[in-house]
């Protein structure tokens, strides 16, 4: 059965009956009226974030399952909501569908979204199903809060500041191009680049505890590629930065992928986006301590990477010491192929 | 200048440019983070709703200005803060364009949703561009607020109510069939219908003002028609309802273009959408006294159009007595020829 066979109102029943009740402690009503109605926690800030994935632009039906579609989808808005440091009241779902597509492909699609929203604890409490022309798109609004002053913006890093990330980078790039040239890449054999691709994890746990811990100077994730995101911060706090190239982490499927299609692994994970990871700027020392009960608790690395510098722009000290400007090579859509 | 020769990113800053500075009072950081960063009313319940507009779908570029089109495509999610009784705290705006769109295009949208932006307190504080393979889509988020346990829901409407409609109906649908229809119905003989379709005005202030009054059993706006919009508030109530078919306000404009293309003036009165009127119920003899008051005040008409009753379904009480069962003809974008 095809979207076009069922009509809008129909499908919005059918998807609708996927999704729990989201009546909760701050959902006051999901689904079915005007607008979806919540309840901010007393003295919260509110935290409101949008993204489209398109068809072909972002993504190829013939790269993911459905499942995965949806939860990446989801995965992108969350991690925004990550980035300041905030937790997700509820998302919005805006769906453009072409009428030939397989309903249950849209049946796929709003699995993995819900898998996410449980997981992340982001109900999905409204939306939007029209006709497209002829390709997919999806665009999710994420609702969050903070508490009051304590969100986690571009704009607060400090010359002196050490400079973390979380994870390892680059894999969410080793995955997509491990997709794109199957003759010299067996995706097979890099299970980790491509699950990274796939199925993206917003810190938001992690970035919930710096925030505790008190801190946080400045945070972004790295949705465009470290290069560009680190430079949003300097930016925005009128600094600059330098990275050590050695520090940088990356896993194993990163340098196996690099290897393979002859480029130089550091290119993705300095460069490569949607690893959706965290960097962020704290005061000297206060992270070291840290580290270890982040590790254990997150099972995920937290490692230090270069420190903030007076002035602006980003250098990269290479392992001889010699450094490299690093220009900000922020993912433009509308310059590129079209693959990502 | 067309849209991929400028880029994305250069084409953000540009169009930010167009923005006002949003921080207030409620919008403590607009555009410039991961996130929007808004301070809620002590009290106030939060309202979220997303619409898409996507090019040849909801609107033809030949129909109507950059202007209107973006003046539409944020006024229809204005209309749902309205339907909720509420007043909106700021918008994100999602486009998918096409690499080939010219850039004055995209400026003249802004100019649109910026004049509407204003002139409903509704500032655009974030969102996100990209590229689309062949068609423009807009996907607008909307958050707002209502006072606790105030906002006007569909689910509210009693047996006994009175039915109101503020406004008059089938003018956005006769300006639409007057631009289908040019060989038959000569655009500019209709500016009142034309004017409806391209440049929607929510009846925000009305809703408020109904609020305030403390008569709202339920809430809708008339985005599908009266006749889907109504059934959405007796399935939600658990009622039914009786219209009368001579107390439905109509413009002489839809009067011309019904008679022009030989069709009963009503069926667009009844299920013509995107008047973007509300529709509402009321406990009986609460908003006789009102209304010259409020026709004077919001310089628009409110009407009586009918009574809640007991059971379910939508009947049309015809001038001879007779009563005809009305179904919901809500429009269906899959079902539809894509002409709306």
């Amino acid at each position: 059965m095809r979207v076009g066979d069922l009509g809008e109102f129909a499908l919005i029943a059918r998807l609708q009956g996927f999704l729990p009740d989201t009546a909760s402690a701050q959902v006051i009503r999901g689904i079915g009226d005007d607008c979806a109605v919540l309840r901010p926690s007393p003295g919260a800030e509110l935290l409101l974030t949008t993204d489209t994935q398109e068809e072909n632009v972002h993504f190829r039906r013939e790269w993911a399952t459905p499942e995965d579609i949806g939860w990446r989808c989801l995965a992108v808005n969350v991690s925004d909501i990550a980035a300041m440091a905030g937790h997700p009241l509820g998302a919005v779902v805006a769906l453009s569908l072409p009428p030939n597509l397989e309903v249950a492909f849209v049946d796929g699609l709003y699995a993995g979204m819900q898998a996410l929203a449980r997981d992340y604890a982001c109900p999905i409490i409204g939306g939007n199903i029209t006709k497209s022309s002829e390709h997919m798109s999806v665009t999710i609004t994420v609702l969050g809060e903070v508490p009051q002053g304590q969100g986690g913006y571009r704009s607060g890093a400090q010359a002196g500041d050490e400079i973390w990330v979380t994870g390892t980078l680059g894999g969410a790039k080793a995955g997509l191009e491990a997709l794109l040239h199957p003759e010299r890449v067996a995706a097979v054999s890099v299970p980790y680049a491509l699950a990274r691709y796939r199925r993206p994890s917003p810190r938001l746990r992690e970035a919930q505890y710096l925030r505790q811990q008190g801190v946080l100077h400045s945070l972004v994730d790295i949705s465009d590629g470290l290069s560009s995101d680190l430079t949003h911060i300097c930016v925005a706090s009128g600094v600059g930065a330098e990275l050590e190239a050695e520090g940088i982490p990356m896993h194993d499927d990163v340098r196996q992928v690099a290897q393979a299609l002859q480029v130089d692994a550091l290119h993705y994970a300095l460069h490569g986006g949607e690893d959706f990871e965290l960097c962020l700027t704290a005061p000297p020392g206060r992270l070291a301590g840290l580290r270890a009960e982040f590790e254990q608790q997150f099972q995920s690395s937290l490692v230090q990477v270069g420190t903030v510098q007076p002035g602006s722009g980003v250098r990269l000290v290479m392992a001889d010491g010699s450094h490299i400007a690093l220009s900000a090579r922020g993912y433009d859509h509308f310059q590129s192929s079209g693959s990502l």
